[in-house]
């Protein structure tokens, strides 16, 4: 039987630990890894990206690029792989285009090979240049379609979607399901329609394993004519993660599909995530398995955003109304996908309208999502509530490309950086500033003490076990002690209050 | 589209938590459950039987035909289905017939319906009693494979034993993945030949989801024709336990199958078991996801035994030596599914072999499997084996049913059973003692103080959750203190040493 290889995207380097660990790893938890990873035959590694370049620079201290340069070093034979949020490259607004340009070149420069290029609302004039610029360094431009559902999102949406895509210079598509939600039938459906549409175009299916079923929607996408699907070692997988790359290996085992991954490699991968997993567990949830997406459409994460903001109102006991608000938020929205940012603009609006009635207070976010400032959703929006948008916000509706409102501002991001104390000059450190200029000032000026491992150490782990062992031995019983104290003995009896 | 309607069996009240917490589970943290299960639309209920009555006697002191009453009586809608062992029942060696037959008696007279009846090592003479017992009863006869992977077992192989089954009787068949071994593409093509085979026949398919690849298989099982898959809640599911029943029914929506479960029902099942299963978190596992069994063929149970005899020898970095010599051993006794008991035979043989030289000592357990004194194994016993197995123990091999050996036992079982203390006189409590003659005394004398809980309450996890906070408290730094002594008043700082 002759079989088809299926490649396989590993992500442990960048969304596993995203999901799994609020994107806590350091680079110095990964390095001993790369060889393995390097050599286990992947079609990619995705390492860069997402919120890894946030985290680098807030919490560990960390030079995104010295990360991006250290993985092209130690993984030459690989196709490095980023996840790109399109005109908001790695930041929560739009640039202008040429700050996007610089970006995708300076990311190929440093050694980036693949360039997944999403929207959160699925607006291809979203993507259009990222893709262009991409296209423009000789580099991969892999076109993305978040998957959701909602009335409005059927196959045929999808299919004309990719199609969009493909028009822009997608060498590849990517079905993103960021949320779980991708069941059996429709990976089949969508994949299958896509490949008779526009004949044997690359699709990779990018599934989380939220819901506990989206390994069967990729077997299913597989046997649709997928062409490479993302999994995680398995000691980095699953609850809001992904499926295991082994289980995947397993499941394809006499089926005409094969991964041809090297098996010894895996092991060694797995061996050195599941010691590193531990350090982290602090940022970890307990989450293992939640279908009830399926029905409110509620990402995990946004519930508990949700929650919290009504805890900090005194309003804990309102969730169920709140719950029973977002999708008439969404759906005055135009059915945006709920990923971020959609789903935290949608959530706190809802929020909102619990609390204060009906759109009497819009947030500034959920206006200019009203009013097309994040570009186009699916649906309509609904007239009264942008008439609403636009008397709070004093601003017009519009429907051209949100960026295509923006000033240049590369030289005025050049000369901004410029002035920060331990910018070192380069472009990469107008990008650094450029994307979270609240946040990169700090990073500058702490940059030479070397990254911050936010882990817990073995030794750290072992006296914190040690500790609880103390506690729980200490509040057994009465203790009586001898304490020499000023050369007289003491009996002292210890207990706890 | 026409939609085929498949069965759920619902775990969560025997294999999910015996899998997940060691059977702990006390009867009281069920029944608020199980008007919600009872009216979800199952197709049956499993709940009874497998390692809970052993566990019921010897950690919760809970009758375990109490225990079958109270579902009865809070199921009345529900098949309720138990696990058997074939001849051995619920205990650990074979009974004789008349044994074999009271028991099914007395548990279809206390409300049992579905009997999955196996063994461990498919020997089909070893079911026959069990079988023709239940027939007898007018109660559901299922028949067991139980699936493993080796040089000879092929699908021709499966089929063959199914049509065993149906031969004696077996209303409907189950393929039991206890080792989570059933990859998608056999799943398939065993369902498919049993059901071109013998036309259309019931068939149950049970899979653990500790390689994280089964319920792929449950999908192909269904797409082969499959009627009835084993599913657990989502709060009691994954790990070494199974899939999730909220997957399942995700899993098939949009495709031609559906479940038919009422949703709203599964929810409050769900919530109820997420309430109780921190209680019994000391018995969990940290095993997610682990897919060296298709390698090695050693589950996890059976290789954290073989570590720990290697560790009580001082030999714990033997284990390697060990995990090669298990396959060696396996293929000796003619390739048993490794599954309680066969697992712990072979396994500490493995150990003897390492650690005393080959086959230089045999436990009396193996030597009896390799006399023949278990059943028949799928291929040929090694001879040289067989012929150090007669020598040590002294015993001859047998061909003939082991059972056919065992002398009529009821009557001495009922007479030593009514001398101890406690007991009540019924056929019930015979077959307790006759199961379990060690643990049975101890129960009956300690009956009426009535079932013990050996989950942690909320309260108990509350104040050790407080007791870590305050042992983490304790070594944050120093800590001044006012102590009096003898009337004088002294200033002490405390601080981690």
């Amino acid at each position: 039987m002759s079989q088809r290889t299926i490649g396989v995207t590993e992500v442990a380097l960048r969304d596993a630990h995203q999901s799994l660990m609020a994107t806590r790893m350091s680079l110095e938890d990964m390095v001993d890894a790369c060889e393995d990873i390097d050599q286990a035959g992947y079609w990619s590694v995705e390492c860069w990206g997402g919120a890894t370049y946030d985290a680098c620079i807030r919490f560990l201290n960390e030079d995104p690029w010295v990360r991006l340069r250290k993985f092209r070093e130690l993984m030459p034979n690989s196709r490095l792989q980023m996840l790109l949020r399109g005109q908001n490259l790695l930041g929560y607004r739009h640039y202008e285009d040429m700050v996007v340009e610089k970006f995708v070149e300076k990311s190929a420069e440093n050694g980036m090979d693949v360039f997944r290029v999403f929207d959160a609302l699925n607006d291809p004039r979203n993507m259009e240049r990222a893709m262009a610029a991409v296209a423009a360094t000789g580099k991969h431009a892999q076109g993305t379609i978040c998957y959701t559902i909602s009335p409005l999102h059927t196959v045929e949406g999808y299919v004309k979607l990719a199609g969009q895509l493909l028009d822009m210079g997608a060498q590849s598509l990517a079905l993103k399901d960021m949320a779980a939600l991708l069941q059996p039938q429709p990976a089949y459906d969508i994949i299958s329609a896509i490949k008779q549409t526009y004949g044997d175009v690359q699709i990779n299916v990018h599934c989380h394993a939220t819901t506990g079923v989206t390994l069967v929607s990729l077997m299913k996408a597989i046997e649709a004519g997928a062409d490479v699907v993302d999994t995680a070692i398995s000691s980095m997988s699953l609850g809001p993660g992904h499926n295991p790359t082994e289980s995947l290996v397993a499941m394809l085992e006499g089926t005409p599909f094969t991964t041809n991954l090297d098996h010894d490699r895996l092991i060694r991968i797995r061996d050195h995530f599941a010691k590193v997993r531990p350090k982290y567990a602090q940022f970890e949830s307990a989450t293992l398995v939640d279908t009830d997406i399926f029905q409110s459409q509620i990402p995990g994460g946004m519930l508990s955003n949700m929650e919290n903001q009504l805890k900090a109102q005194g309003a804990g006991d309102r969730i169920k109304e709140v719950m029973a608000e977002v999708p008439l938020v969404k759906a005055d929205a135009g059915h945006p996908p709920l990923v971020t940012p959609s789903s935290q603009i949608v959530g706190t609006q809802a929020v909102f309208n619990v609390l204060m009635g009906k759109y009497k207070v819009l947030t500034g976010e959920f206006a200019d999502l009203m009013l097309g400032y994040y570009g186009e959703c699916i649906g309509p929006r609904n007239p009264e509530v942008v008439e609403i948008a636009r008397a709070q916000a004093k601003k017009e509706p519009i429907t051209c490309r949100p960026a295509d409102l923006l000033e240049p501002e590369w030289d005025r991001l050049v000369s901004e950086a410029s002035k920060l104390e331990g910018n070192d000059g380069t472009p990469e450190d107008v990008l650094t500033y450029a994307m979270f200029p609240s946040v990169a000032p700090g990073f500058f000026a702490t940059r030479a003490d070397g990254p911050k491992n936010v882990g817990k150490t073995a030794e750290q782990l072992a006296a914190e076990s040690q500790s609880k062992q103390d506690a729980a031995g200490a509040v057994k019983g009465p203790i009586k002690y001898r304490v020499t104290l000023g050369g007289r003995e003491h009996s002292v009896t210890v207990e706890r209050a």
